[in-house]
């Protein structure tokens, strides 16, 4: 399948800073071959000693074996980090018990080839769901030849190996100094489809030098999760394999960070937060078919997790998308899905705005609403919307894309 | 804008059995005079003394003025009606302190032509959202020409008056013996768009002339619509206007029905539910831009629940309804969408069947599957799906559409 790429996409990959501890190596085991396509498929990294990783992962309840492994392995080795590999080309989801199989051969090659115990080891996959895998060793058999070359990342080569039907490939890095020592975060992300499209994952993994010990760690991921990766929807569906994960190698020699109350954690998590945010914005901008960026902010609500359900029940329904994708002022339809969410709002003072014009107030429609501004609003590539629920002081943003002809051409070309 | 009409659409409305106690007029308030089409676009009906109704409507938080009054009246009034009043155009929804001034005035209009007490009048309107009502009499100013031409109802013309972009009008009727009393159930229902295109909303009305309890009414409506109107999807959208109302005449003269325990509660149930069902399922079927109908079982669930909430899941995906558009047999999204819906399910004896042919089993595909045979299924017209979750007993059946290009058109064509 041809895909147009995405107006958003840039016109290069960005250029990401070097992270101290961390090796990669990019490889093929030809599933884009068979479709005439040259290209990698796989990616490992390989973290120094001492790196730990903090992980969050799909809630779907048929979620990979690869999910089910990270979520054990972070449990079992408290979260001690060696080595990731992740391949395109086969989700490992719905596999049965050759799904197993894959990981135990892959997680094999791993620990021989770089000596690392099996814990700390992960793994991810993206591709076409309960397609039966012919060789349960088909990552592990490439371990050897990727760790001969492992070397400093190449951020955009590593992002362009778990592409599936992502139109660019998606990369954000940030430095900051700590005291006198200088950190450096990177992240590599993709979003939604495949080129034989079945689902949309996301797969999203940032990188930092900083030493951050690891429940803390788990806990900021957790975090960082919820206002980026976890506020952004193309089409509400949810993948089996959906995972994102940051490292913390340690190896910038900065000051161990082991508490919130620590001098230096808002550096590090504004950091981390604000690559997070551009990578899943830019899922976003690369959503199937997407041609607008749409954010939606609910504020005076209950509180933060109401207000991020009404975004969300916005940000979702198809009727607001798919006038948005026509340029249409709509906002009958964001007082649907506000209703629709079913969460506590005043309706009597329910208030919007498309951009800067409040198209609604008190209830109805604004006194002085200008069709000719909204329409000019909604016109635009990207289109903010703010609701205000006036019940209380939660807030939330989400993210999304508009709804058009090419989601439905992506997701309705057969797989085969 | 010119709607292609569903190939569902029927060669012409069925014949509905006339029901004793009802009579009703339609006329036109020129709502769509404005856009060049002559056609009605109110109706009402009036029951005899005796009548009662149930009612189920919108869960929306911002549930229009209609509505609204609709539960205030069946509350107040112990489910007596006397009248029902419903326009298409305006949805009267979100207009403020305007919208029930429309109401005051229509119900003022209605106890004056009909000596009809305020809570046995009922109500309901269609159409844009948020758009002002310039002259809150609208509706009631009408009402002396159509008290003047009340007859027994000309069904076909009643469905006609309250289409959106329906493509067809809808209606469904059967009829029963009580002992020797026959007694007749009819039913009119539109779905989803409209002219102006902004929302879909749901309407449907049956009546008949069984003598049912005003309790027993209330609590068979809410139970009718949970197995019909609730078990329906188009795009997973919710209306504010939404409602669904059974009125009950006695008039056929068939002895009164009290209790679950009286020995016709079954046949009179059955009989309206087959006609909840039918017309149901007339809305998927002219569900904006589809060609499809798919109905999707979930059985072995923990419980009704559980099984209806993943059949939604499965039937609300717009991955699952792009690929079945397309004929594609996607099973693996149907996974996807088992899994999102966060639900119990054994994933490792997950089974699946598209029509007779079982595509997963055990976690996996099916050691039989023949993608000629599940793709055969997946071009059809109408395709059932039976997800198999073996966890329990629960099992609900779910309708929908699937998610075309027309959807597309019809949703973000223009508003004005």
């Amino acid at each position: 399948m041809n895909l147009t790429p995405s107006p958003f996409a840039p016109d290069h990959f960005p250029a990401l800073p070097p992270v101290k501890g961390v090796r990669a190596a990019t490889g093929s085991r030809g599933f884009y071959a068979k479709r005439g396509l040259t290209r990698d498929d796989v990616f490992l990294f390989v973290f120094d000693k001492g790196t730990h990783a903090g992980g969050v992962f799909t809630r779907s309840a048929t979620a990979s074996a690869d999910v089910l492994w990270c979520r054990e392995a972070l449990t079992r080795g408290n979260g001690r980090a060696s080595a990731l590999v992740v391949n395109s080309g086969n989700s490992n989801a719905f596999t049965g018990a050759r799904g197993v199989l894959k990981n135990d051969a892959t997680l094999a090659a791993m620990t021989a080839a770089l000596g690392a115990s099996r814990e700390a080891c992960f793994l991810a996959a993206t591709g076409v769901i309960g397609e039966p895998l012919a060789d349960p060793n088909y990552v592990g058999s490439i371990m050897p030849e990727l760790t001969a070359r492992l070397d400093a990342p190449d951020w955009e080569a590593c992002a362009r190996a778990f592409m599936t039907t992502d139109t660019f490939a998606k990369g954000a890095g940030t430095q900051r100094e700590i005291g006198r020592t200088r950190i450096n975060v990177s992240g590599i992300t993709k979003g939604s489809g495949m080129i034989a499209p079945n689902m949309a994952t996301m797969l999203a993994y940032m990188f930092t030098d900083a030493a951050i010990a690891p429940e803390l760690l788990q806990t900021l991921t957790a975090r960082i999760a919820e206002a980026s990766f976890n506020a952004i929807t193309v089409d509400s569906d949810t993948s089996t394999s959906d995972s994102f994960m940051i490292f913390a190698t340690g190896a910038s020699g900065a000051p161990l960070i082991t508490s919130e109350a620590d001098p230096h954690f808002k550096t590090v998590e504004e950091a981390l937060l604000r690559v997070a945010l551009n990578l899943a914005h830019q899922i976003v901008k690369d959503g199937e078919g997407a041609q607008k960026f749409i954010s939606i902010r609910v504020r005076s609500a209950t509180d933060d997790r109401s207000a991020k359900r009404v975004a969300a029940a916005i940000a979702n329904s198809p009727l607001v998308k798919t006038a948005l994708a026509a340029g249409d002022a709509n906002w009958g339809r964001i007082v649907m899905a506000v209703g629709k969410a079913m969460e506590p709002v005043n309706a009597g003072q329910l208030a919007i705005w498309f951009g800067d014009h409040q198209v609604a107030e008190h209830g109805g429609r604004a006194e002085d609403y200008d069709e000719t501004i909204a329409s000019a609003v909604c016109a635009g590539r990207e289109i903010d919307i703010t609701v205000d629920l006036a019940v209380g002081h939660g807030e939330a943003v989400v993210y999304t894309c508009d709804l058009t002809h090419a989601y439905i051409d992506i997701n309705g070309a057969y797989r085969t």
